[in-house]
């Protein structure tokens, strides 16, 4: 039987983890479905770093790099962190590096664990079907700046629904049950809970808020980034 | 206007805090409600301490101690965390020392803002009554070993509910809305949910799940715990 945890905050992933667990990092608005998307128009790699340093090293060294912090694009980058900046032309056959205001961080956070998997909502039953069989996966929120956001926990929610549709699975860990309960009650009009959201004033204020829509829309992009060797690839 | 957010575990307090917040730390089942009763039944004080080594310290003193740790009680206390534990025959007149899981190690972390209360269940309306007014609002939710729980996140639910019933209340941040969601799901039957939580199934263990729906209860106990000089006192 398959187990699932939320961990809703990267700060907390010391508290939740535990050997052999098979991760998957969400930062739903916008870096895991951005990282999809690279990947699904053809980046060989995504290497995802940190902090902005080791962004700019990479890029005097001749790497595409994309950089966000704070919902804005970083003005030594090729590409912010919307997922419309990754287009073939742009990304394919390349290896794109990224960095993003928690995506990224949460990346780095769980680095260490025995399997990492990018997950969003564009790619989610993509995902499920790579996880059946796991036997205790994390769900890793990246939220903002460390505290909890909607958006991250809906989709864990989400996640165990679509888990649950696939075998017995034990979802008793109170951030799961919470984590489905919160998307049982929004799964009807999700985009109505997430333009609430803080997430969603940040992206409207800077003028992208239609990218939402776009991130909340299900299988459309369905690749499983996997992380190895310091890199998101498709898994072959 | 009143703003609310909540922090799911005290490890998160510093990303929520800001300075002149008022903060209500809750731990549900049992020790935010147990320090109600405590007072209630006519404590002179509750001294809350973090660690087995102070609390045992005060003992040698000579003072009554309330000590637990998972859920048990521990040998060298008077009382454990069971709210039946303090009588008025056992507790009044008296300071009592009292050390937790998880409720005193939140108020230690949260002790240095500028007004602490502690919220229950039990104590829900003159809570929200004594926090009309506020600039903004702070509840800490205890959790367990600093992982979230479900009847914390549940209260700063109810409690968002009392307060936007009292006024125009800021609920926006994403915490805050989150917990709101789970309480609305949740409200028309508590007990069924804290029921399949994972604190549930520890009391269950040591026999005494029938305190959770004392502790469940609302205004049974309608006095607010404040926090000052290192006591949690009755504020005359």
């Amino acid at each position: 039987m398959t187990s699932i945890v939320v961990c809703p905050s990267p700060i907390l992933y010391p508290f939740y983890q535990q050997e052999s667990d098979t991760v998957v990092v969400v930062d739903i608005l916008r870096a895991s479905t951005t990282i999809c998307v690279a990947l699904q128009n053809g980046a060989h790699s995504v290497i995802p770093v940190a902090s902005l340093d080791e962004a700019r090293s990479y890029k005097t060294k001749g790497f595409l790099v994309g950089a966000e912090r704070n919902a804005k694009r970083c003005d030594f980058a090729d590409f912010g962190n919307s997922p419309f900046d990754y287009s073939s032309d742009a990304v394919s056959g390349k290896d794109v590096v990224f960095t993003t205001t928690n995506g990224t961080q949460a990346i780095d956070i769980a680095s260490g664990c025995r399997c990492l998997y990018v997950g969003a909502f564009v790619n989610i039953e993509a995902l499920a079907n790579k996880l059946v069989g796991a036997k205790r996966i994390v769900v890793v929120c990246a939220g903002w700046n460390n505290r909890i956001n909607i958006e991250d926990t809906l989709f864990a929610g989400a996640l165990i629904e679509q888990m649950s549709d696939r075998g017995e699975v034990d979802f008793s860990a109170d951030s799961a049950q919470m984590a489905l309960l919160l998307w049982q009650s929004s799964a009807n009009d999700v985009m109505a809970v997430v333009g609430k959201s803080e997430h969603y004033a940040r992206l409207k204020a800077n003028g992208v808020e239609h990218e939402t829509a776009y991130c909340l829309k299900q299988n459309t992009v369905p690749v499983v980034p996997f992380y190895t060797d310091g890199r998101l690839i498709i898994k072959s």
